[in-house]
């Protein structure tokens, strides 16, 4: 009978994380009660939205409590099931635990279809940050082609499906990324029109020689320094989409920075914050154009895949070192059940 | 002869303006050309933007230059007309300039209607800030019946006016004001629910209980410290204003402030810059509604008259100490022509 190991939120991080806020806890198998499916993870998502759960403090995630099993995108086989919908082998993905095995009620659950695409995407391209980007840039964004869309974090999992599909959309589109290696991806293999490596270059310079006509749509999955370098070049009525602020999550401190709405009064642009829960019923939607636009090889991305369920901490640690180009996820184990 | 005496800019402020940055020049008396009407001065609005006219640095408003003649929202009685459409005793309004007597295209000019309201109105609740907040409160702020629409700079000409007709749609309308003068003019005379005095009280707690629902709508009109107390309270999917940011203007070095937009994802909140010039095709509709308002009486508003053309730079001034309340005028002449 094997055991089952998960993540437990040993303590509330102060700044950034560090291993000492995670324990990793050896129990029995659980077992699915009527309705319930037992899922093996196979690959464990880390996102920067989990920083929020780590903290006491209200978000739009519920907060963890110290001493609970964490909670991730998980894609998994079905070894047990006694829901109707599901059978042993089936391939899942659900918002279950930082665990190896999680029983779930089948209906928290959506099947996976392995045909598609490696089933891993279903945390990434053709999961929640693929959605988030679809919706964030194309509902809040309003991209019209001849406009200049400037990603920042440009080379993670939601900025670079992002600025794909402003390419799609006929736009200039201008990437913000933090490695050299990143923004060649984005310039020579996603067919960004220019990207600027905010470590390495004044990004105000930087910025401004790739966008000389103005910033007609900001995607924001960062803030801070690099959000005050793009401000100043927003166009009357630009649409700044607010989805991530991953520079400011480990502060300690209220950060500051430039005041910035006297600006919005010059230019009339209008500033959203986006969360993907409110798209809720319209996934199937987005994973479809999502799904045929990966097919035909329009839409392109890369994973950045940790190995083994004991480093699933470092793997959530290295996202606010920037290391992860593409989707991080952490590969737990290889199937046993399904055929893939 | 009569003479004309105009405002110079003659110097660009630093930080607060002064009577040093206005010169006082006398000369003669222009003569209309063909098309063109001369004006003769009633009244001479003063209004916070101005301080970015003053500036030499691009803004919505192009910038005044050194030795220029400053320009204003001015009301004033026709005394010679060139203009099919203008006869002498007329009264009209028009983007004049900081003088006594002014010639202008006759197709710039509109006329106005002494019958509605006191001629002095066209500078304020039927002007240009009236209309500001009417579209600014509606087309942006999206009130809905219950919301909580809270207001700041609420007992200047734009704000007294966004919360009068906040109350119209149905909402629960707080107000934030500098002088306990200003707070029992909002509440007992306007009809709004409650007010804080920023000076004498602790904004977040005095906000926190006059909204103990959150704040649905937040209608901008200073920026700073007032703005940083409301943002906590903001409601799934509030709707920010950025009307004005008077605290800001005379600000020398860029403004820091706690960084905003993270809380942008938490409520979906929107932030929209707005500006009356964007609705100019839609004046006539904003203002045939305040205009009934005013006639029934639903519609309340002050004036807060400096008399005398030489006391212009001074009225100016007073604006950023917040001596007004309601709309800040220059009564600059006693009709001779008009019959008012």
């Amino acid at each position: 009978m094997p055991t089952n190991r998960r993540w437990i939120l040993e303590s509330r991080p102060v700044g950034e994380p560090t291993m000492e806020n995670f324990r990793l806890e050896e129990g029995e198998l659980p077992d699915p009660d009527t309705d319930e499916v037992l899922v093996r993870t196979l690959y464990q998502s880390v996102d920067p939205y989990m920083r929020g759960r780590m903290r006491d403090a209200e978000s739009y995630a519920e907060p963890w409590d110290v001493g609970d099993v964490m909670k991730a995108g998980v894609v998994g086989e079905v070894v047990d099931s006694r829901h109707p919908r599901y059978e042993q082998g089936d391939v899942v993905q659900g918002e279950l635990e930082w665990a190896e095995y999680t029983v779930a009620d089948g209906s928290e659950l959506n099947p996976v279809n392995p045909e598609i695409a490696p089933v891993s995407t279903a945390l990434g391209v053709l999961g929640m940050p693929g959605v988030t980007a679809y919706f964030g840039l194309l509902d809040a964004g309003e991209p019209t082609p001849g406009d200049t869309v400037v990603v920042s974090g440009a080379a993670g999992a939601v900025g670079s499906v992002v600025g794909q599909i402003a390419k799609q959309a006929g736009c200039r589109v201008v990437g913000v990324a933090g490695a050299d290696e990143k923004t060649e991806w984005l310039t020579e293999e996603l067919g960004f029109d220019a990207a600027v490596n905010y470590k390495t270059e004044d990004v105000k310079k930087g910025l401004a020689t790739a966008c000389p006509d103005g910033v007609d749509v900001y995607f924001d999955n960062v803030g801070g320094p690099v959000t005050d370098a793009v401000w100043p070049l927003l166009n009357v009525r630009a649409r700044v989409v607010v989805c991530g602020q991953i520079a400011l999550y480990n502060a300690t401190e209220v950060p500051t920075g430039p005041r910035k709405l006297a600006q919005l009064i010059q230019t009339r642009a209008k500033v959203e914050g986006i969360l993907v829960r409110d798209y809720e019923g319209r996934w199937g939607e987005a994973l479809s154009r999502l799904g045929e636009w990966v097919a035909s090889g329009e839409l392109q991305y890369r994973e950045h895949v940790v190995e083994g369920f004991e480093n699933a901490p470092e793997a959530f640690l290295g996202l606010f070192e920037g290391v992860n180009i593409g989707k991080q996820v952490v590969k737990v184990a290889d199937p046993e059940y399904a055929k893939l």
